[in-house]
This record gives structure tokens, sequence and C-alpha cells, in this order.
């Protein structure tokens, strides 16, 4: 059924324009600040499916970074515009894993790819060993289970 | 009375070693990093005289700086160790007045002078019209009035 | 002659998204991190009036803030879109002064006020005592001498 | 040889204070902030061992991170002094390959464990196919080969 296929495939675009203030001494951009860039994807991708940070932490959790995996490809600079590409990878339990590229959007030469886990943790800090209900419906309506 | 006069001169001293994440592509610390210095040193005096963010929040405020100005003498850069120097400005009511200079350890010379004021604020944002008792006290103490 | 006051007037605007990563522990944006959404103001100048920090260079010079003043009145959070305003205000001499005006999208409120004084210095670092020619002809060309 | 052994771990710690600005809206060390003190422990390794970007620099290369993989074991916040251990790994070729822990200083608690990989790019931007001299023997003078 390829429709929910397509259906499956979450997936978010956020264009970024290279600050000055985050290019190195070498006027590449500081292999740090992907890291913004990677966020304002996860931001975009909340917004877009329902899955903020906002309605997250309403149901009385936040969802930390715990793993992340970044290969760079190319170095990024200063006149660049970037296009990030969030994807959401289905995942059993209470896990949100992410994979990301990063283009230059000039050549759609590549630029970065990466990873991360994220875990619900309560607002009080212990990490959420299971699967929270509120993310159970999301990955339901989403067809993500 | 000059031990009075020494008594009401609160200064502190913080020494800041440039990292590579800070230079900007001409290899000058970007001139929005300053503001990193000039809080470690708010945090240190902050330590050393009993005036720092946990005794004011505990006190049920915030001190927002609500007014900065900044004159770049000299760029600073990658191999540069720097002394913050902070000086507390005694004024009247619920002001937080500071005076700063960074010069290059090296060779002493000037690098940035700065200033910058702070109002007290709820922890619920509203800002506070008057001096709170704990600041007015810790004024007393400290020969500032 | 008010068409030439339109044609002095030169200003310009940048929308801000606040990213998560640039609000503090107080969930307002740091302080400090308004200085990049001013640079931003200022590349997005340079660019729709050319003076921008290639052409500067291409012509021998960079132009790093030298003075800064800024007023916050108002913290801006993480839901907040921003309305950053840029205009160029005209002196006599080498240098570029900027005032800037930062807004609430949604309602218009004042969030920040500030001013930059930035000054031509040679690539190899030395401050240009007078105004460099492509300077005075890019004033004559936009009528700001 | 034990001792060999022993030559052959090259090891530093530095120590890091968390920065008020470097804490996110939740009052943890932003995801993103923990890059500057691997960065820092890069540094000091470089200064300790005559492996540092200046050396680097002048023998016409530059290495920037190509790999990094973090794992957040525990949030750092604002009152942290963090050790950052950085330990050199031994790999064939012209790689450099970093392993960090990170630890409250107080009770040696976990923060974070990563590695990153660096290449190295000549200055006019092209990867190195192979070793180049100087690391050679760099490797050499450490027992690292």
């Amino acid at each position: 059924m390829p429709e929910m296929n397509i259906m499956n495939n979450l997936k978010e675009t956020v264009i970024v324009q290279v600050r000055f203030s985050e290019v190195d001494a070498l006027r590449m951009v500081w292999h740090g600040n992907y890291l913004r860039y990677l966020e304002d994807a996860r931001e975009a991708f909340g917004r877009k499916y329902g899955l903020d940070y906002r309605m997250i932490f309403d149901n009385g959790y936040i969802t930390p970074v715990v793993d992340m995996h970044l290969e760079y490809k190319q170095p990024a600079t200063m006149d660049d515009i970037l296009d990030v590409e969030i994807c959401y990878r289905a995942a059993k339990g209470g896990k949100i894993i992410f994979d990301y590229t990063i283009y230059k959007q000039k050549d759609k030469s590549l630029v970065l790819t990466a990873g991360t886990i994220q875990l619900f943790m309560t607002v009080e800090g212990v990490f959420e060993p299971s699967c929270p209900n509120f993310y159970a419906e999301w990955k339901r309506k989403w067809h993500q289970l």
C-alpha cells in the first residue's frame, strides 16, 4: 500500500541562512552550531505534526537528547543557505528518533548527516521507562506503530 | 576615612581563556561573546560578596540587565588570556550597576570597557519599583548606602 | 523636500523566530543573544543597500563594532516572533552608525532599542582615521552626506 | 611492557564551570554547549602534547571534525563544575581520534561520553588522503604507531 508508505514518512525541511556569528576562524560554520540547525528542524517538525515541546510539557514531560551522531561531509560557510531535512524514524517504546540531512541550497551538495535519540523525562528529572500514553496515541494517529 | 573608601570599593577579577568557538571569521573574539565574559565576572562577584542569583531568587527576584553599554578598544584573539574586572557602583534604590574593564593579561592593554544596569523583577515577571529589603540590607552590610 | 527625506531614511526589517537554544534558565532570550539579531539586521541592511561585509572586504576593510548601547524594555521568550528594525544614521567621516528597535510581532510591543557604531579597520588590523573613498561614494549615492 | 602502555595513554583533563548562558530553559546545560567543553579539552590536549591548531596550521593543515558521537547520561546544571577528560586513541593513517568523558566534580557521576574523528584538510580546503609527515612523526614521538 504505497499510500500508507507515504503517510508513514513524516518529514519537514527548514531553510537556514548561515549567520556571521556562526562561522569560525576558518570561515566555516563552527561544528557545534549545526546542533542549532538540527534543533530548528525538530521544532518545525513538532509544529507541523503536533509534537512540540509545549504539548509534551503539558503532558508532564521533557524530551532530552540522549544520543547524537553527526557526520560532517563538507563545510558550510558564510554565504550559504542550507536546507535542513528532518525525518521521523518509527521505533518501539518511548523513543523519539530523527534522521537529518543538511544540503547547500545552491547545488544540493551534502553538508551533514545526523541522527538523534530523545527519551521522555518527567519534569522532576526522572527518565520514563515506558512509552507515555499521549505519545503512543500520537504514533497511532500518524501510523508510526 | 580612607579605610572606608577601600571598604566601599567592591571588586572582583576573573580570568578568561578565549575559546576557539568564540572567535569569528576575522579571528577576533566575536563582539557578542564579551557578554559571556561580563556575566562570568558578575557571577564571580555574586559568589564573592553574597549577591548571587540563587540568593536573589530565594528572595523572590531575578535581576535582568536593562541597560548595557560597551566600548570595544582593541580586538582579542585566540591565544589571548583576559582579565575581566568588575566593580560595583553604588546607586540609590533598586538598581545594580556594574562597571567592567577587560585587559589582555600579557601586556595589560585595554580590550573593552562596559557598564550594565540591572533591575529587580519578581519571578512573576513584574519590575519592582522600590528597593527590596534584602538588597537594602546587603548595601548596608557593604557600606554602599 | 519630503521625497528627499524618505530617500535619506535607509531602513530594513528582519523577522527572527526565537530559538530554544537562545532562551536562558528564566525562559527569556539570554540578553547576549540579541546581538545576533542585531547582526542579522545589519547583514540584511548590507545586502539591501550594497554595503555588505564582502564589498567592504574587497575594498580592503573590515568594520568592527566599537561602541554598542542596548536598552532592554521587555523580555522576549520562546514562542515569540520578533521584528528587528535597523535604521542608518548619517554621520560625518568614516563611521557607520545604526539604530535598532525590536518588537514582538504579535502585539508590536517594544522589546529592545539599541545603537551601534562601527569604524573601518584595514585587514591588517589598523583603524582607518579618514573616510574611505568607496564609503564616501556609497553615502553620496544614498544621499547620506 | 607496562611502562610502554602508560606512555601510550595520552590524556588530559580540563575543569569547566558551567556558565549561566550555557543553561537552557530547563536549567540544564543545552546539549549543544557540551561541544564547547569537548573543544576546550582538545585544545588543552594540543597544548600539553604539542599538537595544537597553530602547529598544525604552520604545517599547512586544519583538522575539521568529520564524525562525532555523543551519549548524554545525565544533565549538568548551573552550579556544576565538570571534569572533562580527553584520551587519544591510536589509529592508522591521517586520523585524529579522541574519546571523552565528562563527570560532575562533586560526586564523579557520569554526564557524557563522546568520540570525535578529525581529518587533515589543506588550508585550501581539500581533504588529505594520506598521513602528513609531521603527524606521523608526532605519533612516533609519543609511541602511538
